[in-house]
């Protein structure tokens, strides 16, 4: 739409959407204006003017001046509808719902396909950073080795606390709570469904996979105790919840998101409080690291208004996949586990054969190599207050004896 | 050139030439090959089939089944001259040169607009970090408020050392230079001649500006000692050679790179050795940070093929400059001067009123807001084994009395 006037129709005044309206208030763009604004509950008191509001979904869709619907609701479903009924009336759509767009990613895409408009949402995944527009835009998905990232910045400011702070779990939440840092639903952040809605949307534009979070080993932060970060100081480690999409030897690509061990100096240790970072590894295993903040009214409403800009040039998405990759499972994560009662853990973990010694605690805990197409199967390590963290480069695809299990110590 | 095979002459047979040809050799693309490589000594033993070498140009210009020209020499007249005759000629070009591109940005610009070719030098400007791509892609530079980076990895390699190993500034350069971390000609980076031609390249992606050497502030780090890596300590700082530029209020762009005191907890200060660091600062403040590998054969190599993956959807720079951008001198440096000779240093500054104390050495210096205009007019802050860092934050638009010399101690 070059040399035409952006004309917005806003749903949702939440934290992101009056973010864009203060953004556009505070500094105006000569050719971009928001014209309607779209929410549930017309009596709240807001902070704009009042003709800007309707609870009215057609007064922003059957209007033809507004060229550019702004998704920014907090319902999936509602989110979803209104995207499908935007494009198929022939307007733009940004949208920063990672949750509807990871859970209706297939019919997107193929509606995406059909449309002449553009449907952006680079807010989505780690708000400031550009990391969908690099992956499309920059990375070859055959030259790509892994990707690795800190997507969640509600779990990441509680490890931070934690960590720093030597708080418990609750206290922590609690404080990411008092200062906006955490989804409307804090099971969300910190059972790590967040974090996986926003991995299905990159390792679709790292890979062209389309995945479903059943198919995703994932975990959240919830049962992380001190003890666990006890164990990470005095190993010199820090803990971060990491999602982890890598190249296996057979071509397939191994993805999950759990909490990790990372080395103090490294970069994932850089990514503290509510910052997001990503490391994109190609060949020959050069690494760039992209760092920003994750979450926040502005820094959420400046990649809304980054993709608003792209739309000047009629930027899309198609990401050029050479070769469409699958998800492999033939993989083993050296991991750290903690439980409290020995009858929690499955009995497999029992049966492997400890062959050597290597980071004890006081606590109950094992370290081993664990497969992970068990891990898919059931959820104890989710449950029970058992914690399962990975170690550094935790990634094995041959499971050799030495690495089965390390060490068990009551 | 979708669906066509990429066939290249490539130019250069150095760290960056051989680099590509290694990459290409153990991990082969399908539709990517070098039929032949310009070289200026063929008597020299090289790691490579001799039928792949030639030293005459024509062999590969004159060639039609050659699509592509990587050009990757160390001479920047020869570089133009096979730059122009290549896109003349139908082939696209991709580069590794930013002097070469610096000194002739405008002539290149025009070639650009003229050709159905692309130009592409994304391996120019920080090796491995995507920049070039994400200020052309992700930022309206209406939007960017400012830009600073690290741009040179050989002075960062040395700064790091001096001040990690407590080592001076010749015995870090030998380091370096044994490392292949230099530049061919060691002026070049610690003069600051290649900051300031990376610079040139960001400065125009960024903000539309087509800027010379000498419109810009700008020094290497050849005269900084470890009394300045002392202070720096002793005032919680490290000290790096970070370019910038900030959109004045005048709406003109501050640009200019020295030497800087940076805060330990800071981006700036996580980009260690041959690193290399780009902040990108949108509206509202909002920061985001790119890392990675700044120097080396692989990492230079990765950022030409992945401008040669480019070339699969006809990729071109096209920056879509809404309001082009000045460079302005109005504004001021928050500065610490040391020096051996107080007669090394001009009249005005002694004329500057002294109102406060803050960063004390032992050794003779001045801490000031020094006048970018006056930098400008002579080089006296470059020679006489001067040292002019700033400090965080150094940027002042209005002088205001407490800010105009702090204090003077010989």
């Amino acid at each position: 739409m070059p040399e035409q006037k952006i004309v917005i129709g806003l749903f949702g005044f939440g934290v992101v959407g009056e973010g864009l309206y203060r953004l556009l208030q505070d500094s105006p763009l000569f050719d971009v204006i928001i014209k309607k604004i779209c929410i549930n509950n017309i009596q709240k008191v807001r902070n704009a003017s009042s003709e800007l509001f309707t609870i009215d979904r057609n007064d922003l869709l059957h209007d033809d001046e507004i060229n550019v619907i702004v998704e920014a609701t907090n319902d999936s479903d509602v989110g979803f509808e209104i995207v499908c009924r935007a494009l198929q009336k022939g307007k733009h759509v940004i949208s920063a719902s990672k949750k509807m767009i990871a859970e209706h990613l297939e019919s997107l895409l193929l509606l995406q396909k059909k449309s002449d408009c553009s449907f952006l949402y680079e807010a989505s995944v780690c708000a400031s950073i550009p990391i969908i527009r690099n992956l499309e835009e920059y990375y070859d998905n055959t030259l790509i080795h892994s990707i690795q990232a800190i997507v969640n910045g509600s779990t990441n400011y509680i490890l931070t606390k934690m960590l720093e702070d030597n708080i418990d779990f609750n206290e922590a939440l609690k404080q990411a709570q008092s200062l906006g840092f955490a989804e409307s639903d804090p099971k969300l952040d910190i059972e790590g469904y967040d974090a996986v809605n926003k991995w299905i949307l990159l390792l679709y534009h790292a890979f062209g996979i389309v995945a479903k979070p059943e198919e995703i080993v994932f975990n959240g932060i919830k049962n992380i105790t001190i003890v666990d970060i006890t164990f990470a100081k005095e190993h010199g480690f820090e803990i971060k919840l990491v999602a982890h999409a890598k190249k296996l030897k057979n071509g397939k690509i191994a993805a999950f998101i759990l909490p990790e061990f990372v080395q103090r100096e490294s970069q994932m240790a850089f990514v503290k409080n509510e910052y997001n970072g990503v490391i994109v590894e190609n060949i020959f295993a050069d690494q760039q690291f992209f760092y920003g903040k994750g979450a926040g009214g502005f820094p959420t409403a400046s990649a809304l208004l980054s993709d608003i800009a792209a739309l000047r040039y009629n930027y899309k998405y198609k990401k050029r996949i050479k070769k469409f990759e699958k998800l492999g499972t033939e993989f083993f994560l050296k991991s750290y586990i903690r439980f409290d009662n020995e009858e929690d853990l499955p009995l497999y973990i029992h049966d492997l054969k400890i062959t050597g010694q290597e980071f004890i605690t006081k606590s109950k805990s094992f370290c081993l190599n664990l497969p992970v197409e068990l891990l898919l199967e059931t959820d104890w390590w989710k449950i029970n207050n058992i914690s399962l963290i990975i170690f550094p480069s935790a990634i094995f695809e041959n499971q050799s004896d030495e690495l089965k299990i390390i060490q068990s110590i009551c």
